[in-house]
């Protein structure tokens, strides 16, 4: 009815309005706890440093920051690799997974949300070359499906409220929200997280969903602004902008001649942007091939802290990069083996979280670094950094990216200098900033989300264009080479995850070459033991359900078809219906077909039991049950006769997993699955004049 | 091959990036011709004002500003009425139109650009109640059109540049771009140009296209600014924001608690937005049944133009609000009748272009204008918008909703200084801002774009959130009583546009109650004489083409189905096929059959002859075409099981004009037509606790 209508879209908005508080909330429980942690670790090994650079007792320090960072991240790697894997890493990809319409289990668990915040807050303050913003993400997507189902199987409570939101839809749209909400709170980026959250995921834009989103991902923002003007002494006062900022830019103006210049970096950016996922992949494959026991992946995270500890202290060691102590000082200024009244810069970059880090070298006024001090910050951070994303361990990618590019955007800034010395328009730290969008940009080849993000992350719209042209040249360089790194982990897991586009020619194959053929159909009036034979055979998620088919006489007449097509029973419905027996021949048939509500498939959502624990007596194995009441007869089927890329668009457009088809007598030949789908890909080869459409091997 | 879609791709991007700088170079144009005509006007009349202030001879410059009016604004009126009518208005509903999938004839004929151009620039410097904004939205898409085709139908020249992309989807594409590129130029918001494409036409989110949008409307912005630093002496420098910027707001932070006021203006908004839209509803009907000619037409803008003056004039005769000369001076301080060392702030408002009037609205300090004076603009304002929006003259709607919300914003600030004088917070410029967007959610009914637009405008994210609340709120009130303005006029002119979402309880309506039927069908083989005289008789635009099937006979058994489903053939390739005579008949079939390319079909993209024209002989009405190899086989079908949700999400996610409903022996039953679709809309009747699907009659 209308009150039910109406109620459930109030529901909507406040479910939103949650999400984006609460994940407010999330993100800066992680800031405090991440500044509080690195504040305790940075002040307690200074104190030593200090005192020893004098007495030059310098392994006592060089024990206490590789001894502390090993014992923090150990803590997040054990809870990742003991209790839940699937919250290692920045998260994104299992997202999108999730966002595409591919189920990933775990993702979005409250235990995995737990163990999320305390493994990045120990990566981070462990001193791993890793940013807290992916995370972040995950966590807002984590807390969106939490709070839109009102219910938790990590808590095993129910609190059987919004009770019409479990439908995998609704659950999507929300998930779409709290990921939004996310980025909005990791970057102070609302409008950047909603796009986000259309680019990687929603495949439908619709008007109402996407003002929710932008709703919840505004709400976010605010949340956190409060909690930070709170932590400054003036609640109402909503001046502190979002978690990770990058700092106003006093230079607001770009030379048109600029823009070669930022096209050369956006080249150089793909370039590294290439090598660090081409060196990452190489690195999961042998994880994957060796790295297997629990043991074994919380000791490689240790190592890894050990020698982040190791290596920037031997930089620091062997140049020690002095420069005056100047007025503006940074958070922890230390001396090193400087005379007194200056600092080590070298020490200055590595002796921060990576975000300050990249504010440094966005905002440090001219001259601050030498020329091999960024040489060695970047080669060291790229090497870490890569090592480090595919750990036991949640860690985002952005932060270290943007350092690495930063580094050498500075650097690139620095040498035009010396080459172009009377040229005003040159400000290294304009050239960070686009030094870290190309960087970023080649590793992770998003597009308008990403230039949104950094155009809002700097409060400064002038940049846009060199920014956006930067991710583009960095994103068509990537290209020619390897996939950005999300997609290159699904893909590495096997996921069919569907492109954007139908691959190229792919009007030329035909959907007779894509289908699965054969293929399992049910009766209208089914036997139980078939359903039951069938579904412990198969993994399918439905079943087309036809008329005059007879799977006993099948292989002997030789046909291709299986009957005329009536519908699609999914997988779910025939084990409720097994569940409750609601068989023609019980006597009480009528009444149990009266009684069948709703409820009664939603309830179980989105865990049904599988097959194996529906007990149905060999007595019952001939009884029949009717499907024609409960599949539904108005599934999208498709003609024998259209093209790869019709069924694409179809697919992509409407979200389906599955759809059946038929020939033009309406009997049903096959199925296409995302799965047949996900098989094809189109690669131009330059060098042949050709494309080649490939059928890759797509598991699980 | 590979060579021609990497061509084409390369030409995708260089379309959109000449779309990108000529809509902004057009916008400039626009600027520039209507800064120069006010200036001349403004100077004149102020020399006549001045001069007979002392000397009590009003009549001559109350003369001289009305005849100038009605002078200018008739050269723009004429040429819309005579020469161009669908240039006039904003628009924005027709792009909208187009965007959704509906043709509305001229929309995007360079004619239209120039007359929109032209008439824009007499509009604003006439002095009517409008803005550019609308017109340069529509600007940049007759431009996309134009480019992306490489041929004017207006000019009569082909370059035969870009034959691959005249098809509707790379058209509309296109479209999209050019009207981002439009709304970035108009207000300096690239990203809300692209949310404003998204909103309003896309209905399938796709990243490389929308990445491509983004790219054009970047550019448009750079192209501004480089025009606007050029004026400015320093072409390099790209330091001039967009055209429209709202200017940079000193109080960056709100007070939690102001957040309930606005709410309160957003109620405001939406009860005024509603009023001006009922009132504009009943005065286009009006218009409709009795402004006929274009005389009239001319007329009636001419007398707008001239009681805007008169009623400008009055107020500032009637109430003469002095205020000490500041510092600051405002563009044409004018003394009237106020002591020496003082000048008019009525005066100030009314005699500005809208633009400046609403900065100063914004901007100006406290206590500069009386709350007489606020009241006396915001009333007379509001009625001259209403009148003039729909006249005979290109004119946009944003402006002077900006204005109207910005004067009762400003008066609510100042009443709530009266109320607590001790609250530093209150500043009536911030509540300037938010009656603007108030005004403005109320009368257009956008959300996320526009909240994007206007945070783009003013640069301060810090207003995101209260912006938000505003328009949301505004949008609901105003939904309770009536449709967005945009809306109203296409459903005005019954245009069958699909709203975002399936009308409610639309699971509850099957497809036999939606579908036309009987429905015309073709046979495999069909008769010349038979397709001739459907052609002449039927105005659909694709038909089923069937095997099995008599149409002689059909009558006679009664049945009710039209044959087996084989394919779909549009009208065109009809068309095409019989201008060219590929009857099976022909001595040479097999020759042309071979010699028939894409581009036959192509070339006469997008206006194919009527039937009229295609002279075929009655011995040809004998002869046979083979539908065959020219159908779509792997058209989109629809089960006659299926519900109106199903057929609503299909057309929404694919951009479908039609679809042929089948049984589940794939023989056709009928079809389905966007405007079948479109006449059902669901109301929610909260008195009688029903929710209602209405059936409203979709003509044209």
């Amino acid at each position: 009815g209308p009150k039910w209508i109406i109620k459930r879209e109030i529901a909507r908005w406040f479910v939103m309005a949650m999400i984006g508080i609460i994940t407010g909330l999330i993100a800066s429980v992680i800031d405090v706890a991440v500044e509080y942690t690195s504040d305790l670790k940075f002040t307690y090994v200074k104190h030593y440093v200090d005192k020893c650079a004098e007495h030059y007792c310098l392994l006592i320090p060089f024990a206490a920051w590789a001894g502390f960072n090993a014992m923090i991240v150990m803590v997040g790697a054990v809870l990742t690799a003991v209790f839940e894997p699937v919250a290692a890493g920045s998260g994104i990809p299992q997202i999108k997974c999730f966002l595409n319409g591919v189920k990933i289990p775990h993702v979005v668990r409250v235990k995995t949300l737990v163990i999320k915040v305390i493994g990045v807050v120990s990566a981070v303050a462990g001193g791993l070359a890793v940013g807290k913003e992916g995370p972040m993400i995950h966590s807002g997507a984590v807390v969106a499906a939490g709070i839109s189902q009102g219910r938790s199987s990590t808590f095993r409570f129910d609190l059987n409220l919004f009770e019409y939101f479990r439908t995998d839809t609704e659950k999507r749209d929300f998930v779409s929200g709290g990921a939004a909400a996310g980025v909005s709170a990791a970057f102070g980026a609302p409008v950047g997280g909603v796009l986000f959250s259309l680019e990687e995921g929603a495949s439908f834009w619709n008007q109402a969903l996407t003002w929710r989103i932008f709703f919840a991902s505004m709400l976010s923002t605010v949340t956190l602004n409060i909690v930070a003007s709170c932590r400054n002494g003036k609640c109402l006062d909503l001046s502190s902008p979002g978690l990770f900022n990058f700092g106003r830019f006093d230079t607001t103006s770009y030379n048109s001649v600029e823009i070669l210049l930022f096209i050369t970096m956006g080249v150089i950016g793909g370039l590294l942007g290439a090598l660090f996922n081409h060196i990452n992949y190489k690195l999961t494959i042998f994880r994957n091939r060796y790295i297997h026991y629990k043991f074994l992946r919380v000791v490689e995270a240790m190592i890894v802290a050990m020698i982040s500890g190791v290596v920037s202290f031997l930089v620091i060691f062997i140049h020690n990069d002095c420069q005056p102590m100047r007025a503006e000082p940074t958070s922890y200024p230390v001396q090193f083996f400087c005379p007194d009244g200056q600092y080590s810069s070298t020490a200055d970059l590595f002796f921060q979280t990576p975000e300050e880090g990249a504010k440094h070298l966005f905002h440090d006024t001219e001259g601050t670094y030498g020329v091999v001090t960024l040489v060695l910050y970047c080669i060291v951070f790229f090497f870490l950094a890569c090592w480090t994303y595919g750990l036991s361990i949640p860690s985002g990618l952005f932060i270290p990216s943007l350092l690495v590019g930063a580094a050498w955007g500075r650097l690139f800034g620095q040498c035009l200098q010396l080459m172009f010395p009377n040229a005003v328009w040159l400000d290294s730290g304009k050239y960070a900033l686009i030094g870290a969008a190309a960087q970023l940009g080649g590793i992770v080849r998003m597009t308008i989300s990403l230039t949104v993000i950094i155009i809002e992350a700097t409060g400064n719209i002038t940049f846009g264009l060199p920014v956006m042209v930067v991710l583009m040249v960095a994103k068509w360089i990537g290209d020619l080479f390897n996939e950005g790194i999300y997609d290159m982990h699904i893909h590495l897991q096997g996921v069919p995850l569907l492109g954007w586009e139908p691959p190229l020619l792919s009007s030329e194959i035909s959907t007779r070459k894509v289908m699965s053929h054969p293929v399992t159909v049910m009766r209208t009036q089914e036997k139980v033991g078939r359903i039951v034979e069938i579904l412990k055979s198969e993994s399918h998620n439905g079943f087309p359900v036809v008329q005059d088919y007879d799977p006993d006489h099948s292989n002997d007449s030789g046909v291709q078809t299986f009957g005329t097509f009536r519908g699609v029973i999914l997988r779910s419905q025939l084990i409720v219906l097994l569940k409750l027996k609601v068989f023609q021949e019980s006597p009480d048939y009528q009444e149990k077909l009266s009684n069948l509500k709703a409820t009664d498939f939603r309830d179980a959502y989105p865990r049904f039991p599988p097959i194996q624990q529906i007990h149905v007596s060999p007595h019952e194995h001939e009884f029949t049950v009717d499907l024609l009441p409960f599949m539904n007869p108005g599934a999208y089927t498709i003609q024998d006769g259209a093209s790869l890329h019709r069924i694409f668009r179809l697919f992509r457009a409407l979200g389906l997993r599955h759809v059946v088809v038929v020939n033009e007598k309406n009997q049903v030949l096959g199925m296409v699955t995302r799965k047949d789908l996900a098989r094809y890909k189109s690669s131009v080869s330059l060098s042949k004049g050709k494309i080649v459409i490939k059928e890759l091997g797509v598991t699980r």
